[in-house]
């Protein structure tokens, strides 16, 4: 159902790969949501106006309003490039954003860019507008932020900015893994094992250095040992948080840690961490994606 | 074009997940060679026998001739199951061998079997008929054999016996990251750096924990610093190589260490024991393959 016409100050952007997500944003906070599968990976250049068109226009009015996006669609192979600003920097600023030139007159439409680092090379795009809606959650804040997933990211923040960050294939890995190698024949269902996810773990971060030996072990259990699909998945999810949580040792000990993401996954490394020491506090994802869009339209106002 | 009728005493069969190999064999050695794309994993059970006479047809004659197999059509979602051999054992036993139900008569089906572990647990198929090839090829030989492959097999080998086993999926991972992960987008092509191969490796043995965190540098690198196709993917393959020689450590540290394989595949491990100060022999896989079904033909003729 399309929404009557509503009275909207900005409207927020949150453009992956693979999905479009769009709010009508007023003073008291969301007025609308409407999403679409119209990702970066899907569109070529011409198709990024329609798509957005296609969602957010039963909200537009006569006059301009302003729509601000972030992640993957500010990359070379995006919309419009948002060059990458490079750490140590404020997760977000008004001057990186990138006003995008557009045919329909009614929107002012600016994408925030994402962060480089040059040694070790890194980058991310879309996380950093979580990192900064963190902060403005929590301006006080200084110590780690984890932002597990696909790719996950380790910031180290210290006084409002990202000083160093570090990101880990662990989501991909996972998802190949069990879909797509010779593991996934013992991994068919989604069932869940907490005992195994904690040994997985426990094995991964007292003995990172063998993970290449215990990867095929899940398949061998499960042809001779009647090792559960639930209990396989799960080791395996262990196993490669364990050595993300290895090697991101020198970010989290002993720091602050604050985990941004999706509900499941972030329980998942509480209880890692946890298992290690360390308490951390979970933000989700949309709410700091929305704050630190917001505190870019903010910006937007106070210096047009 | 088909072989006129041809005098053998045997058939060698190597059937894998992929592919069907066979081999006619003589007194002299090889008479005769064929394969194709039947291999196990495309195969429901009734077409293993048709797939299998359509290579070997020319070659079978008026009397029943020896056909003697290994690999995965020896595996329970095979042509028929060949239970594994627990180690310590020789790789190769005549006791083993499984005589497969046939409807043509010209021909006696046996099949190898696998060797499994039950602490790690862990399985192979095929690679046991290759080591005992090169058992064959070298009786004297105590020290470490080591296969490299999709699932690359580390054995120690002590008095003509298996004494354990571990397996690694690197050459898996490699095609899952290089074929099917974002790295993908920064390894086009098929060029080789030896310099990235050798960085990569020394990053791994070195560090291995931190391997979670040295994958996407790959796509960083490629985005931020220019890093070139052909480096991006030597330098995964140390890395991966690495890795799962930091873990099998306690197999080749000391040790006299044989490598068989694929012949450019078996000269990367090689370079890669040798900056360890391992120098490796190898031998090719195939000559074992058809070494360790001659072993097998030979024990059948003397204890029908």
């Amino acid at each position: 159902m399309t929404p009557d016409r509503i009275a909207i100050d900005w409207i927020a952007v949150d453009w992956g790969t693979s999905n479009l997500r769009v709010w009508a944003m007023g003073a008291e906070g969301i007025l609308a949501h409407a999403s679409s599968d119209n990702g970066m990976g899907q569109l070529t250049r011409d198709q990024f106006e329609p798509a957005l068109l296609e969602l957010i226009a039963p909200w537009l009015g006569a006059g301009e309003t302003t729509v601000i996006a972030c992640g993957m669609v500010g990359s070379r192979q995006g919309w419009h490039e948002a060059p990458y600003r490079a750490v140590p920097c404020a997760p977000l600023d008004r001057s990186g954003l990138v006003r995008v030139p557009v045919q329909d007159a009614r929107i002012a439409m600016f994408i925030a860019p994402g962060l480089q680092q040059t040694r070790a090379a890194d980058v991310m795009r879309g996380e950093e507008t979580q990192i900064a809606g963190a902060l403005a959650l929590h301006p006080a804040f200084d110590g780690v932020m984890c932002l597990p997933g696909t790719h996950s990211k380790w910031a180290q923040i210290s006084a409002g900015e990202v000083v160093s960050f570090q990101t880990y294939m662990t989501g991909e890995l996972f998802a190949l893994l069990s879909q797509h190698s010779v593991l996934r024949h013992g991994m068919v269902g989604t069932g869940w094992d907490d005992a195994a996810f904690d040994a997985g773990l426990s094995d991964a971060l007292s003995r990172p250095d063998r993970i290449g030996a215990q990867l095929f072990t899940l398949r061998a259990e499960g042809l001779l040992a009647g090792l559960l699909p639930e209990s396989a998945r799960s080791r395996l999810s262990g196993l490669l948080i364990g050595v993300e949580l290895a090697a991101a040792k020198p970010y989290w000990l002993g720091q602050p840690v604050t985990l941004i993401g999706a509900e499941a996954l972030c329980a998942n490394y509480a209880r890692a961490l946890l298992a290690q020491g360390v308490t951390a506090r979970t933000l989700p994802a949309t709410e700091c994606t929305l704050a630190g869009l917001a505190s870019l339209a903010l910006q937007l106002e106070t210096t047009p």
